[in-house]
């Protein structure tokens, strides 16, 4: 590896989050998962859930474009969402979906200095019951709008933003948050992507 | 209009900025497009603009869903740049386009509770520098990832999202920001809309 090129992985590698995570349940259109994976890698999430249980496993990753996310991320594959909810408790301590109930807290009030996984529903029919009874809560992305419904990438970019900037401000991007195993797994494996930076 | 229709449009056209806006520069993909329209209406950007100097005027706005955000703006289209900016400048004080340059500010340094409007640009080749000669300068949103590029939609909402974020502190939304002939002349149009909040 030259050093410029591991100066540039370890760049990203120093400000990638260890106790933030994305789980997407049953999310179809290959443009949103496309585009959420970019706003992870953009924020520094670097492990997400992809949950399965009502749609095919993904083949890809609307990976047509060079620029896309998923081979710089750990992506987790599940089609039970029992196993899926056992790994997350090992990592996160706290689960929260996106849903529209009486007892959702606000996207702002959200503590996101906090180890936290953010689940993100259908296209359609939103985060399932069965998650929700799994989940710690729930939270809505304010509006004020006619619609009163968001795109799922523009609902989990709102919310890895707000995360990045409560982060930030925490100074969350200040010093390394990877362990060391993890970290030197990540540079072992990305030095044997291409790289699209260059092209 | 029944008693609950006209209190419902009105709810939302008291939410509605009259000082913010977004400008589409050659955005072609109607997925986008429609994002992008869906998160104006969730913030209460009334007013946009579509400037296609380098591809076809569109003919409709992804509006396959129902639910489509597209005719509840009003669109302004253009096909010359000079004569959108002429537009822009009657209303807005100022001018940002999205674009990774030196002298490009920080996302969260934009004062969004003043007059603005905002520039976004074609998925492949982003904002012309034709239009940048004639903004008032760059911003750029934080990126720590390795692809150093989001989808156009997320950017867009990212954006409109801290504007939200920032005029909800100042108390954008606590009070009326319409002017009587624009709110008197939307509720009349809006009344003639088929409403897709009961279906």
């Amino acid at each position: 590896m030259t050093p410029e090129r591991r100066a540039r992985l370890m760049s990203v590698l120093n400000k990638r989050q260890n106790d933030l995570t994305v789980v997407m349940e049953n999310v179809f259109d290959p443009h949103n998962i496309s585009a959420v994976m970019r706003t992870c890698d953009a924020v520094g999430v670097q492990e997400i859930y992809v949950l399965n249980t009502k749609i095919p496993r993904h083949k890809k990753w609307g990976a047509k474009s060079s620029s896309s996310a998923a081979k710089w991320l750990t992506i987790h594959q599940f089609t039970d969402a029992q196993a899926c909810f056992d790994e997350l408790r090992k990592k996160y301590q706290r689960i929260l979906t996106t849903h529209l109930s009486s007892d959702a807290i606000h996207l702002y009030d959200i503590d996101f200095t906090g180890s936290l996984a953010l689940v993100f529903g259908n296209e359609h029919s939103g985060v399932s019951d069965e998650i929700r009874a799994m989940a710690d809560g729930n939270f809505i992305i304010p509006q004020v709008g006619i619609i009163r419904s968001l795109n799922i990438s523009v609902a989990c970019a709102v919310t890895l933003y707000e995360a990045h900037r409560q982060k930030r401000l925490a100074g969350h991007y200040d010093q390394r948050r990877l362990q060391d195993p993890q970290l030197s797994a990540l540079l072992a494996e990305w030095d044997l992507k291409e790289d699209d930076y260059d092209r």
